[in-house]
């Protein structure tokens, strides 16, 4: 008897519906001899419904109050679950991040998760009931509840996954799987059976929303593998584990991409050092997070740096980078909001030359300008015209043969 | 430095902006140096709400998720409440049933609360906060989340209020205090300075909407005063306490009405030992509630006997009866579902005689025939016509003077 811990999203419980819909697939799998744990997410758009009532009673909510607020979400989209499945015939139980045993710091709004005591899913799963765990959520030592932020439901469901010594980690949601490319930008994109936590990291953290790149970390530390799927077929999904299947013969995975980019250029720098710290630490503090960081060679001890920031971002970002030029003795400062990042990933890059000539010269046959570029060892990213991304993405996708992959 | 609860039903925190009333509301009780515990229900509908919710989910849904479902709402007011104290700059911090130490045996829906662990609410009170309390939820000992049926959030209150040896406990709703009749009704109607906590039982059993008897109760067994008020005036609002004034010269304090109300005649009843067992173990066991049960004497062995029902559950109530008149031998049964309840209540009736024929008389020079009467020791309920309660009321509310109350 196998135990799987699977993750439903919010889109995948959005009504009732939808909900006896998942409670329909989660009776299958325990009908195929299954220890089932199951972690849902709040539904649909009731996370941000929650916020907006907040914003009517303040205009900067308590964080310790919103996550009590927040976390109520899952709750109520955990028990209707356990009754959709009662209905059903199936023994089912909810239990709250605090009695799934989730324990974590008291960063509220964005804590981490220090540990999980799966003591009471285990009692329950012995007396035969599918549990169903409020996902996005944890409890301090003091017993005061938080929420884990972003990816906050997936990170729940590796971490259970790992603690309970799962055979895997099935994350269902609005997506079929990893694809080459973003099917909508380019037809022939197919979707990937397996593929490597680093590479899946690579992908989700530029811009292939599947699953938070956090729970993908965890599962790596862990050796979890994890499944995503559709919640709405019964496709295959594509398994993110240790290594991809050594047919394969492609090293280049997938093409990743993201359009909402914005350029912050400074210019006539002066080179000394604690500049970069002066320009930086205080868009650390603004919670704003930069990406990409270029500075150009010093002439005469006078440089230009360019960064990356979210469009989202950008009007917060100059509002403090602005008052900062002034007292490093900046020249000025240009903007560009209408950038995106084009990106391919593969395990295999890392040890075999040429990629980044092909990628270039695949750009530059559609007459398309790189901006800037940026590597890691399994990745290499290109930022370009915002509106030339979906040529760029399928000139990429054919130029690595992705098609057949 | 006085020691107050506080708590608000869900009409006083229906939205955003009421619930910016009652945090200044709470603001200005802290202002005059008190310590404040605030108890909150959900906001408005939310309960129910929830509960169809559930509904859409499972027919019949499981209790133990159902309470876990709709300790949700008061989670939700008892944060927004907390923001909203803290955009008015003061410390405030909410709490779960759980935190508050509130704990309670295991029957869902309508739990019962066996101890107060008030600890973390004094920490909480001893950094300066103010502390607000989710309504109408406990926990059992084993961490299940239990909520604590009718009247809870009231209920939860009193315990509080006498856990913490608060020096009063305020509940604040739609009315503005217990009145010697319903105003709708009766103009000339006075609102009570004091009531004693018997007479309070009295009246709020038979149909004065204010507070729960349960919390009364409580308030009873503790010596707790119970100020009862409106959370949208400055009006002084009623106390509930040990002995209503000794200045109270007036014997008979309020005149309670409810029109909820059928009646069940079984004719024929064969006279012997077990019959009325046979009758109303059905009913109590499918929770419908018997109010006045009337025997008529028996001839030869056969008699009639005559119950009263809420309205609302009549139909049910026949569905049990029918098949049990056949069980045990009684002729037919008649219903009648245009009925109401007039009572007049008050502890120094106890003592003194005269009452009931004063009662009857009123009713009988308005032409009101009365069609059952039942007693306790400081009330008499006449069952009347539904259509004529306001004439009754009137009638009463002038023949025991209380518009000089």
């Amino acid at each position: 008897m196998a135990l799987i811990v699977q993750k439903y999203g919010g889109s995948s419980v959005a009504d009732s519906e939808k909900i006896k819909n998942v409670a329909g697939r989660i009776a299958k799998a325990k009908d195929e001899g299954n220890q089932v744990v199951v972690v849902v997410s709040a539904m649909g758009d009731t996370t941000d419904e929650l916020i907006r009532m907040a914003q009517q009673v303040s205009e900067q909510p308590d964080e310790r109050e919103l996550d009590v607020l927040l976390s109520t979400g899952e709750l109520i989209s955990s028990t209707l679950l356990a009754m959709a499945l009662e209905s059903l015939g199936y023994k089912a139980v909810s239990l709250t991040g605090a009695q799934a045993g989730i324990q974590t710091d008291s960063s509220y709004s964005r804590a981490r998760i220090l540990c999980v005591d799966p003591q009471r899913i285990v009692a329950e799963l012995e007396k035969g009931n599918i549990v169903i765990v409020a996902g996005f959520q944890g409890v301090t030592q003091d017993m005061d509840i938080t929420t884990l932020g972003r990816g906050g439901s997936d990170t729940t469901a590796v971490a259970l996954a790992a603690s309970l010594n799962a055979e895997v980690c099935q994350i269902y949601t609005d997506v079929e799987g990893v694809y080459t490319a973003d099917p909508r930008l380019v037809s022939e994109a197919t979707k990937l059976k397996q593929i490597d936590y680093e590479e899946m990291l690579e992908l989700a953290s530029y811009g292939a929303k599947v699953i938070h790149p956090r729970a993908v970390e965890l599962g790596q530390l862990y050796n979890m593998p994890i499944l995503v799927a559709s919640s709405f077929s019964d496709s295959p999904g594509t398994l993110i584990c240790k290594e991809a299947s050594m047919e394969v013969r492609n090293k280049v995975r997938g093409i990743a991409h993201d359009t909402n980019v914005a350029k912050i250029t400074i210019i006539g720098v002066p080179d000394h050092p604690g500049i970069a710290a002066a320009i930086f630490e205080p868009l650390a503090r603004a919670n704003i997070s930069v990406d990409t960081i270029v500075q150009n060679a010093s002439i005469g001890n006078i440089t230009d740096l360019t960064f990356t920031v979210a469009q989202s971002d950008l009007v917060k970002a100059m509002s403090i980078v602005g008052p900062v030029i002034k007292s490093i003795g900046a020249k000025r400062c240009v903007t560009d909001s209408t950038l995106a990042k084009v990106s391919i990933v593969g395990t295999g890059m890392q040890n075999t030359p040429g990629y980044a000539a092909r990628m270039f010269r695949a750009l530059y046959e559609q007459g398309i300008n790189i901006q800037l570029i940026t590597t890691s060892e399994i990745r290499i990213t290109c930022i370009i015209a915002e509106d030339r991304i979906k040529d760029a993405v399928q000139a990429l996708h054919k130029a690595f043969e992705l098609e057949i992959a």
